[in-house]
């Protein structure tokens, strides 16, 4: 028997054992969605996270979604008037939220010239990743009238501790190194930009309200510092994310509290070159992560050499992080469970399975559930960020996966 | 400096040291495709490995194309006149190639009941991955007037050495374990199916001849002994494939006239009851990985703590194996190549990026490198199979890859 993840909180179920997703049945939700494999998200758990951010964080930081955690067109527009703005990743990202009338920002290295261009035009702030980029977006926005919304982003000299992906403090595609920044902050200025600000990312999936609030506290040292240098207030600063969610076993949730209390008291003593900027924090995963469930089927429920296998119509296709092959070493099993029987105690061991003709197609292994059966609907949690738009969905050339955002 | 795998035989360069596939400048090639990133797949070395195949393997032996390993349709109408049969893992798979008038076997667990019913009006062999497939199967082909046509799958009792990814030796969602097998094919057999046979497959991506002589020995006595036991000879005996390409430094291409040879030898031998039966070799890997190449521009070129990023606009939604996420306990470099400068010797390192927001997105670690600029053209070879489609292409929202199938 192997450990499995903690289901997350705010799933119950109904009298008869059934899994309930913001009050129905999976069974439920699955018929008016037309079948399975299905994503649902419930917007009522997101928005109980945009509330616990509210909450927790100081006012005047402002809470911006980052697009690639699940770029789910209906997610995007129910969201958008919750938050304060988008942070996309790509000229694709940018056309799903263009839309929707908040302030964006665009980071990624290999930012192409139409995609400066097509930013430029849209008159959003672009996180410039190089010196490089800085030319070309200048060049790019001399061809214009308007003087282009430029930021810096800044690969900082420390990491987040305990990040699951590291983002600073070493060399890096992303960002310009710190000590490079207010000579680029001068030149983008000099070239009359309309010049955004920074943005610092030290890394993400951190459980540890401890290493965030270092972290942050960095970030403002590092924003002051580097606006010192170049002699020029940051009209807004991006502290990044990292705000991570529990996925495996022993895993325990970030307290966001302590992080808001520690932030506030950093922003009471942060230096007066900040005094009038716009803070923001960037979340994607901690806002919808845990909002998300992957609902398949059992087709094939088989013995071989005394396991017992739940072959379903899923798999990595749509869920690549859950089969362990996504920036994962080791791999471990998320949070599963049989949606028809959620309050049934298990009395077995199981393994589940995608049908992908891999061995790598594997979804739990050796967990302990109820009995299952051939049309049971199992549930993966933490589905909600990472996971059909980050996989491999036209492998093997199975059926593409439904998604469903529950609007309650 | 990190090394990196060998770029494989086949490729060459013009007087100006530009990378030349299928005797085109890789310049040209993105030109005709209409931009980068492109996947190319040089059609003349599919047709030199299907070559050597027919050269070294016995004559009995039919070669199947697996179409998983690299689903391009052109590819798929080209290769169709130079094998066998094709195997598919999925209905969408069948749907690709069901017009190409080859035998077909469809394989892989969790076929739904609707998969089979398309699987049986085609007409195509189903290889049965567990006795209540086999149950559904003929339930479903009982409201028809055709008897199905039904192979099983078997688990074996052994697994292919050395092997990237065993199919065999332990407890698996693919097919029968070996003991159970004669059972289910009196079952099958009894209740009318048309008997196609048996299809073992012990692992994929092997390297070592002797390892793959003792696992295709292994399966002939495996296939006589299980048709022994059920009282039948097999119309037909799919032998597996696991013919693997070298990825990596230190890999050494298979030695496939070994295999041959001592594969002769097990049919000469070969118990009477597999006399009449036709043996065929599944490969989809070995036949096209090595003919692909994945052309990328180089967006941005920068430094970062004393380190060169190359940052390019593809990435890991394209080429997913070569940034290490695929199975992969280590990551390893791909054998990679400036396009345009092919002949330069290396004179500097850098490490080559992806366009996307994660430090995951890396397609080549510290390599040695002529010095590139941005718009240069990297190559990243190997990336023929398990590339494009089993790739998570939607991740970011950014522009799909373009393909080339290039006919000479």
């Amino acid at each position: 028997m192997k450990a499995m993840g903690l289901v997350p909180s705010g799933f119950g179920a109904d009298v008869e054992g059934r899994l309930l997703i913001g009050g129905r049945t999976a069974d439920d939700l699955v018929a008016e969605a037309g079948g399975t494999p299905l994503f649902v998200y419930d917007a009522g758990l997101i928005q109980q996270k945009i509330g616990l951010f509210r909450a927790a964080m100081p006012p005047e930081i402002s809470l911006h979604y980052a697009v690639k955690a699940n770029p789910y067109t209906p997610l995007l527009s129910w969201i958008a008037d919750k938050i304060d703005g988008f942070d996309v990743a790509s000229a694709g990202e940018l056309g799903r939220v263009v839309h929707l009338g908040l302030p964006i920002s665009f980071a990624g290295p290999g930012k192409t010239d139409q995609q400066l261009e097509t930013a430029i035009r849209a008159a959003i702030t672009i996180n410039l990743e190089s010196e490089g980029e800085g030319e070309r977006a200048l060049a790019i926005a001399a061809q214009g009238s308007r003087p282009p919304k430029l930021a810096v982003r800044v690969n900082p000299p420390f990491s987040l501790k305990g990040a699951g992906m590291k983002m600073g403090g070493l060399a890096s595609q992303f960002g310009v190194d710190h000590d490079r920044a207010p000579a680029l902050i001068r030149r983008l200025i000099d070239a009359g930009a309309d010049w955004r600000g920074l943005h610092i990312f030290a890394g993400s999936q951190a459980l540890h309200a401890d290493a965030l609030i270092e972290a942050q506290a960095a970030t403002v040292a590092l924003a002051a510092e580097i606006s010192e240098q170049a002699g020029t207030p940051p009209p807004e600063v991006n502290l990044g994310g990292g705000f991570g969610i529990p996925y495996f076993p022993g895993d325990q949730p970030l307290d966001i509290e302590t992080v808001g209390t520690a932030l506030a008291k950093t922003l009471e003593g942060r230096p007066k070159i900040l005094g009038e900027t716009r803070l923001s924090i960037e979340l994607g995963r901690w806002l919808v992560g845990e909002a998300g469930v992957y609902l398949t089927r059992i087709v094939d429920r088989k013995e071989s050499r005394g396991e017992t296998f739940l072959v379903t119509n899923g798999g990595l296709h749509h869920m690549l992080a859950a089969s362990g092959n996504f920036g994962q070493l080791l791999r471990r099993n998320y949070p599963v469970a049989l949606a028809n029987r959620f309050g049934t105690e298990a009395d077995s061991e199981a393994t589940i399975t995608g049908c992908l003709c891999t061995p790598l197609d594997l979804l739990a292994h050796e967990v302990a559930l109820p009995r299952a059966e051939v049309g049971d609907l199992v549930a993966i949690f933490c589905a909600g960020a990472y996971g059909l738009s980050a996989s491999p969905q036209e492998f093997l050339s199975q059926p593409r996966a439904r998604e469903l955002l529950l609007q309650g």
